[in-house]
């Protein structure tokens, strides 16, 4: 890994085991590097899945087949590779997919379709099936591994393993929630090539979990933008092993269930959160809110506009506190505003109310502000409810450096 | 004017004198500058006017007359104040706009409301009316100027001056069309901080003005995009004096008619490419073509999403082939596509098709068509009929300097 990002926590957390979830790793070597880069993740039988997925239209195997898989609910097994992404690679890519499926599943004595498959890296070259067989050969009987090394071996251009973990008391038990994930670039709703995967010993129905993982998602992995493209892999998995032992969770009515809710959305905006942290060339964490909006989904939709402006972004990177930028974001998103009422911050400090700077702005607070590395950028359009949240980070020479440099 | 850019013509066309168009410029010194920043054109009685306006809903007060005006459909006078947009400045902005459309109008004696105002620069600083009255003061008993001169006054960013000229015989008449536009950044449909201008002798009614105008942006300013934000301020204006002394032209049936469309067609289409030629840090010239698409409109929406991928243009910044990257941004668009039908292509080289890189891709000939300045990108959805090409440039360094740098 290059570089770890200014932005990255201290350390990678402690993450607690996970009943039922046993890791391994391996290399299958798909680029010219010596890192593992194939990640085996054996889950108990019984365990139940939910997923989400990218709505790029242009999307990879591994996406279609997993969006058909989740549908049975039931999953045993989960295998990334790192370094190619398979996408575009029409029915050898597919072939190479099912030809880890059923290799895994002959292991396991478990269906294909319980076996999910997911890849990211270079678009475009077939994943080769000869190292893809060899690789999983050796991660089926590797020994099993920490988070932290699984966390890194999912990983391509990121600069830091990005784990999360929370906990929750279901009936009289303790349940633990622990998610992993990567992704650095080409994020932004809905997901990125981001792949995210949260585990817990819960059980949890399926349609439950299916529940539980959309709305999770809204606000955090789908809440969040680096550069305002879309990956054509992108994957968020929900597995749940039911080895805590509580009864099966089947509504958000069942005690416990609003608590276990509460974990999983924990763990996903974390790692949300992280996975904007280590944006391609990011030296800043930006908090985009949008409050007074006319709905909900309005409000999201401007703050998004906020977000995926490079205008805004490179203010920012300048520590400028250029808000004209933000109002033209603002009314470029195409949603109702009205310039006469809009009021804009940093931090929280106003410089603008009323469609004009306000009386007696004092830039100096707002330039401390911005010399931090978490920044808030709020926009009240004064017309309703609406509220939302979302998070980016700048845009900087590090992102034209690791994009423009980039070989294909 | 900062350094040229590597993609702007050798030199400032040979515009024609226009008859009832003079230009004069002042030094209104909105900011800390020793140049000419306001201009003043002075057009014959009975000129019709024509206008497109930004969609941005948090626009300039002069965006928001100037709508109103171009409704009666005649045109006085132009003033364009460059170094402060006046955007976001609320009652006290429109009262400087005011001031100056009845300072012109009295020295004209005509109607304030056929004086049109535009600014270009800074959101959210007043007009200063002290210096807008003196300036104005100064620019209405100038000598006249040249076109280029006309077109260095308006610009801000801008690193070469831009205009473009075309003439078409209407009955028997040789009538003629000169355009000068402005802007460098900020620049996506619809409009974006760019303030283009055309001109022409020809008698038009304003309807059939307005009519030529709107298909005319269409296919030009409005099928350009420099970094996906759209600008607060951003307005086209079409005069036509009539001083060529043709029978008014009322319709499109009318003979010339097609012939005077041509010509303002080809002028506005020149003066797009130029603004994308002068987009801020660009190296490259990209020509985004979609074809195979369901329909054009959505034809467009696809060649937009690749246009305004910031992986697609850092990758040409690049000089890559990164045509998984113009997958990624088909795929996110929202249109209907379809993987295993697209085909993209570099120059005339077609790299992938039916989902797939085409067998025996040859990387030399692409290689060296990115090497170029000017570069083509293809996409053909496999769909139906719908086609349609925009421009943009790349994603550079530069783009990061500008903006990064730049003091609100």
């Amino acid at each position: 890994m290059t570089t770890r990002s200014p932005l990255a926590p201290a350390a990678f957390p402690a993450l607690p085991d996970i009943a039922g979830v046993t890791r391994r790793v391996a290399r299958a070597r798909y680029k010219e590097w010596d890192r593992c880069d194939l990640t085996f993740v054996e889950l108990a039988p019984g365990t139940t899945v939910a997923g989400v997925f990218t709505r790029n239209v242009c999307c990879s195997s591994e996406v279609e087949l997993g969006r058909e898989q989740v549908k049975g609910g039931k999953g045993r097994a989960l295998i990334v590779n790192a370094g190619n992404s398979n996408a575009f690679t029409g029915y050898r890519g597919r072939e190479a997919v099912e030809q880890i499926m059923a290799q895994v599943a002959g292991h396991l004595g478990c269906e294909p379709s319980e076996v999910f498959v997911c890849s990211t890296g270079v678009i475009g070259v077939p994943l080769p099936k000869d190292k893809a067989r060899a690789g999983v050969e050796a991660a089926l009987t590797a020994e099993p591994c920490s988070w932290e090394a699984t966390a890194e071996t999912i990983g391509t251009t990121d600069t830091f393993p990005k784990g999360s973990a929370a906990s929750a008391i279901v009936g009289d038990q303790t349940i633990h929630v622990a998610g992993i994930v990567k992704g650095s670039g080409m994020i932004a709703p809905d997901m990125a090539t981001m792949l995210g995967y949260i585990f817990t010993d819960a059980a949890v129905a399926p349609a439950l979990l299916r529940d539980m993982l959309s709305e999770a998602t809204s606000g955090s992995f789908n809440s969040i933008t680096v550069d305002s493209d879309t990956s054509t892999s992108d994957t968020v998995l929900l597995f749940a092993t039911g080895q805590a032992g509580n009864a099966v969770l089947t509504t958000r009515d069942d005690p416990g269930a609003d608590a276990l809710y509460a974990a999983i959305r924990a763990v996903a905006l974390d790692l949300a959160h992280q996975v904007v942290r280590d944006g391609e060339g990011a030296s800043k964490f930006i908090e985009v809110q949008v409050t007074g909006a006319t709905s909900d989904d309005s409000a999201k939709r401007v703050a998004l506009a906020i977000a995926n402006s490079p205008l805004v972004k490179t203010a920012i990177a300048g520590e400028d506190a250029n808000w004209g930028r933000v109002v033209m974001a603002v009314g470029k998103a195409g949603e109702p505003a009205d310039r006469d009422r809009l009021a804009i911050r940093f931090g929280d400090h106003w410089v603008a109310k009323d469609g004009l700077p306000v009386d007696g702005y004092d830039e100096a607070p707002v330039a401390a502000h911005l010399k931090g590395l978490e920044i808030r950028v709020g926009a009240d359009l004064g017309l309703g409810d609406g509220r939302a949240t979302v998070w980016t980070c700048d845009l900087t020479h590090g992102y034209i450096s690791i994009n423009a440099d980039y070989r294909s």
